[in-house]
């Protein structure tokens, strides 16, 4: 389910198959996940999203488990319940342990606990962290 | 400044210079940063904090450079201005280069924006999302 | 279902039928949804909002419909289940099309992007930008 | 400054002035804060939110000082720097000591913290919790 | 359920065990919320975030019950839906009426509401609340 | 300032001016502001970010005032001052009155007010605004 519906491959147009086709390829799986069935509906954000999310999660200076674990990070802090759901998933599937994801999760409340309380004590910034210094 | 002022090193009690001690040799710096000193005055939340920050951000599954990155990931989620330039400041002392920050930012812009779509588009979690299948 | 519950008509007082059946009129519906049942617990709070939200969603110097799909931009911002289904739903009937609805949905998630970043960043805003000047 | 400029006491409309006073003599205060006059610029917004506040802040079953207290509590985790500002400054003039503020700022804490684990840790609610029992 | 699952009572090791106990004495029930069940899996952070708990949520300088509220502010704001349904329940307990509970809900919404507007209009923050004049 | 410092035009790589060029000739000035002089560090960030909104913020379904009001709008929920600057200017300069303005910022109010409020009420989803009816 979605606000437009979701597109299945049988019933995707030839662009939308190209996505599909290399999403699959991309993440070596055999199926697609709701996002992609319901963006799909705008081919132009389907394959713009697609090329950004291929490009960005890539490896690079960070190696793709990292960057998953900080989709995680995000996602738990947006609470977006799908993108928990389905960014830990992948976090697994690349490589993310019972302990690596326990301490993700402390980090991130730890991280939620104290950006308020610097805020809610109107802290300001020390010189040493002052960028352009 | 801070709501309740900043406690120095020279006017704190015995029991806040324990704690900014073991702030300076665990961090290997010479110098106290702001947060620390606005929350002295609640020494009770002083001690906590340090503990449960020391605590989480040791080495552990996962290095202290990782978690100083998703530390500054939070951060920018919520906006915290002064977290983003202290933990950026820690995440480059611990080597974060110019790449992986770039890199990090990218990862962050995309899992805010895909959080947001997903969540608009209303899209339903996938079976093989779902935990305790 | 709602923490105090939900006060149909029938069993509605006076004073919250009289809020009930504008709400009906002014929105050309034979029906109440839940928010409004759920806060008719207090029925001060039904008033100040309906009122409220009668006044600001009204045209003026922006149409209705435009009103309510940026209704639906901070309700997806925030994450607001309830809201994203209820405010998509009459932004649809006061003529929002697909296309209008995917265009919209783009351009929160590029807004989401880029608040982060250009945060992330710690980007100083331009004096071309500045208020007052 | 603000966007549209700031309406002080001598430059403002009849109508305007008598939101102003109505807000001095309710605070007991002989000045306005920026808020109001940056909203001024919308007679009909002022008049809106400045009821509406003098309502909802009123003393009712919870005393003022309480609702002020949430009131932080709220801007804190919005990170809404005015509002932390000068809510804080209300509640200190409300009878808010050093010791209730500093027990705020560690709940406000603890509360982000868990909001972001739970959600992280995909817990489901307990039957124990849900409404409609 | 829960990403790593749920630590039953039987299935507790003694450390956890201990915890569960203290949780249970101290909030005077007879069972254990999923919270607790679901990081029981790091007993560590089960550890750290009980005792933070208990010691941020004690009588002292705030009531119980106020502090309960705030707790129910933040998580109304971080629309976390477990927190919000846990922590209701908890305020009822320690003895928030109908009444409280829609005071809270009219304060968190209008804070929530000054928040984004203030900032939107891109207000200074008065000379009056700036902290260390 | 930026943390990674900002590049202007005459120190940029061909690559990077070829996006400069493109950011001014679409938006018909002769300055380019400071977020795209911060990314530009990351060239692929900038061209990737650039095209994008190029894109997404075309004259389309929507027009490009109402888009970058929705921009203003998420922008202000976010409490991102720097996107909230600098969008608000692009929206005056694509039309927007000082009515337009007031009117947008009484939305954005009441809409983060009702997210709360029926989220704190834990109110459920009408039949009728489920999707896939």
């Amino acid at each position: 389910m979605s606000t437009l519906g979701l597109i299945e491959y049988q019933d995707a147009s030839p662009e939308v198959r190209v996505i599909y086709d290399d999403i699959m390829t991309t993440r070596k799986t055999d199926w697609i996940n709701n996002f992609w069935k319901a963006i799909a509906h705008d081919p132009v954000a389907l394959k713009r999203t697609w090329e950004d999310i291929k490009q960005i999660m890539a490896p690079g200076a960070l190696d793709p488990l990292t960057k998953e674990m900080i989709y995680v990070a995000v996602s738990v802090t947006n609470q977006c319940h799908y993108c928990i759901a389905s960014h830990t998933a992948s976090a697994r599937k690349k490589g993310m342990t019972d302990e690596m994801f326990k301490e993700l999760m402390s980090v991130v409340g730890m991280a939620n606990e104290t950006n308020k309380v610097v805020t809610g004590y109107q802290v300001e910034i020390d010189e040493q962290f002052k960028i352009g210094r």
